[in-house]
């Protein structure tokens, strides 16, 4: 049986909505990941008879309540008061606690605001937690009805006093879980192809969409029916499957061009240089990008990438053929293996008649082959967010075609919306 | 009297951290905005008594209560049950959101699974928010304690309900606040200088800092006061600020371009594309941004570029004068009114010598100047972190230097760490 851990986040900022509450994402996730049950999650304001009730009520679903926030020097930090208040006990100021605290100042070369010694407060009965990247220490006090942590908020510190004392008392045995990644099919695809995998007995499965992609998280009961699982989804994916884990699709990509000592060069129209931001976000990604052209405007896809002018007139430069001529183009005088081509329109407005969400992406390869697609891209209502939307899922498109050619897909397993579109050369 | 709210958020995979909570930070903000007052907000899991005694629960403390999440038309969506649980009514099928369900799925050609129809259940009472952004509508019952409001998870469909049907009713008078924003310049900086207006009665500050930028918030005690605090602090800032509420960087640029009837034209590398996705996010960006290059690999900042090639012998890839030759190459093939370029270590490995965080920007301008700009940014301690930071910073560093250009504001307020740089031309 898991421990059951509820999470407390304390701050006024947070419920203006002024800061993310990425804190508690992430002890979400490392807790899952050690065994724990994450069972609820609170934010409260600087108040310190609200946080000392919202301890109190933590403690009477859940074994233990991990607070973040509110252990700093100002007097809106109150965490430690709420928890005097809550446990029924009273804080001492700890020496060890301040002479570090004065030391650290010191050394630093700062004066020690009088208010940043309480700091130093510790409730009765509390224990402390070293803090390997910062001066406040975090706090672990136990009470009848379980245990309260307190650390602090900022993330560096309340993620080195998690690692280093909370993880392994709170952990268990740990859940079994896989997650599979899709690209380019849709949500609601993805579900239906998996129905014969949701159906099997003590098997959850959980999905997630962002543009263009589906993860699929797999929970099941034990290691053995999670394979069983697993590898049954895996079947059904089949080539919309790229990865899983916390692996990404440029990372994916990268790995596959490095495999073959190949590189890739973009050549960008709606996305304005995001397809290239991907590919060179990992460490490393020097060894297969060789770099990008972005032909924003129309007639840099001639001057630039050597598009023929004539092509651009009889069809404007949202077209297959511009796409794939882009991508010959960005190949030939980047001298990469592989070009990466997108053109299309990202909105808010149609261009020379094609609606918003018309994207065409292509990849040429060093022997004259040229392949390309053309997904009509689903667009939100509000313009703004579908820009974003159809700019993102563009290059999500654009990734996962060169991973199709790189794997030699593109005749197997046509996922509905993948029409074939394979243009040979001469 | 503010409006008091409470956020209730469903799902499992927030809880395990498998997503981050943005519908709470979005609506903590909006509602802050509109003049209620967010007084706690809870992550639940997908568990019916759960949820339900959640909803309860919030009521005997707030005057409402915004749900978001659960409202989908799988088996663990149970929003819909939970409310009519708490409030002691049934639910009954709406006819006309059923009809809706299986038109929207017939122009979409995709078969409606007998689950999706749970959309259309609607607890006794209650009436239906309209969704203009997807196919579930949001709903709100009125409860002898207070209102509930339910929303789909789906963010902009959240906020889509929320804007057109929610802020109206739980908005009072809006909160005196103002927020500046800064590029380029410390946090501990800004502070610093802004320490007179902190020290104004009524005034709060608070300070928001990302990658290369610092928010700060100014709160006062009615408008007169807020007003004269904004206007300290404006002055103060000097050159630093860049824009207030809601704008950003890029749109600050492409408004100073726009005005100017004049284009950029950007040469990359450790950025690899994002400084064009930057400039390219936002509806009508052709008018002002022609297109780029990303020469991420050395020889490339010669052949496309023309930088000169002993200056790369010489020097390597990271140097002031290979950002000015980038500025002015780009500048010149593209046709546009400004080149501007950025090379760089992003890490995790130092190139040629030089450290992680070693960076330069050009402005070039069609007069034959250039402006160069060399930050030593700082580095993460987590070699990810570091890399994605330094990339970012590289850009609103780039992004700013054309700012100062466009505003002639090389010569005045000499910030912390702003060296004067400028190259004559020859």
């Amino acid at each position: 049986m898991a421990v059951r851990v509820e999470l407390l986040t304390v701050g006024d900022e947070l419920l203006r909505g002024d800061t993310a509450n990425g804190n508690a994402t992430w002890l979400g996730r490392r807790l899952t990941e050690a065994g724990a049950e994450v069972t609820r999650s609170a934010v409260v304001p600087d108040d310190l008879e609200v946080i000392s009730g919202a301890v109190h009520d933590a403690l009477t679903r859940a074994d233990a309540v991990i607070m973040t926030g509110g252990l700093g020097p100002t007097s809106d930090d109150m965490t430690r008061e709420a928890i005097a208040l809550a446990a029924g006990v009273t804080l001492h100021r700890d020496p060890d606690v301040e002479r570090n605290l004065r030391e650290r100042a010191a050394a630093r070369r700062v004066p020690l605001r009088p208010d940043a010694l309480r700091m130093a407060d510790v409730p009765g009965g509390a224990t402390l937690l070293p803090n390997p990247a910062g001066s406040a220490p975090g706090l672990r006090l136990a009470l009848p009805d379980g245990v309260v942590y307190a650390l602090p908020g900022v993330p560096s510190e309340m993620r080195a006093i998690t690692e280093e004392s909370i993880l392994a008392e709170l952990g268990g045995e740990t859940v079994s879980a896989a997650v599979l990644r899709t690209a380019t099919v849709w949500e609601s695809v993805v579900a239906d192809r998996l129905a014969p995998v949701e159906a099997m007995a003590g098997v959850k499965l959980a999905y997630y969409a962002s543009a263009g992609e589906v993860r699929v998280r797999i929970e099941a009961e034990g290691t053995d029916r999670l394979a069983e699982a697993e590898a049954a989804a895996r079947d059904l994916l089949g080539s919309a499957l790229y990865g899983d884990g916390e692996v990404t699709l440029d990372r994916v990509v990268h790995g596959l061009l490095a495999e073959r000592g190949a590189t890739v060069a973009v050549a960008e129209s709606l996305t304005g240089g995001l397809l290239g931001a991907e590919l060179t976000a990992m460490p490393g990604s020097s060894a297969t990008f060789a770099g990008g052209v972005i032909a924003y405007a129309t007639p840099l896809k001639h001057s630039l990438l050597g598009v023929p002018e004539d092509l651009l007139a009889a069809h404007g430069a949202v077209h297959p053929e511009v796409a794939a001529a882009m991508a010959r183009g960005v190949r030939e005088r980047l001298g990469a293996s592989y070009g990466l081509a997108v053109t299309g329109v990202a909105g808010p407005e149609p261009q020379d008649g094609h609606p918003v969400g018309t994207v065409h992406v292509a990849v040429a390869d060093s022997g004259g082959d040229v392949w390309t697609r053309s997904p009509g891209l689903p667009v939100a209502a509000d313009g703004a967010r579908a820009r974003a939307g159809i700019r993102q899922m563009t290059a999500v498109h654009a990734l996962d075609l060169l991973r199709r050619v790189l794997l030699d897909l593109q005749a197997t397993d046509p996922w509905p919306g993948w029409a074939e579109d394979r243009e040979e050369p001469g």
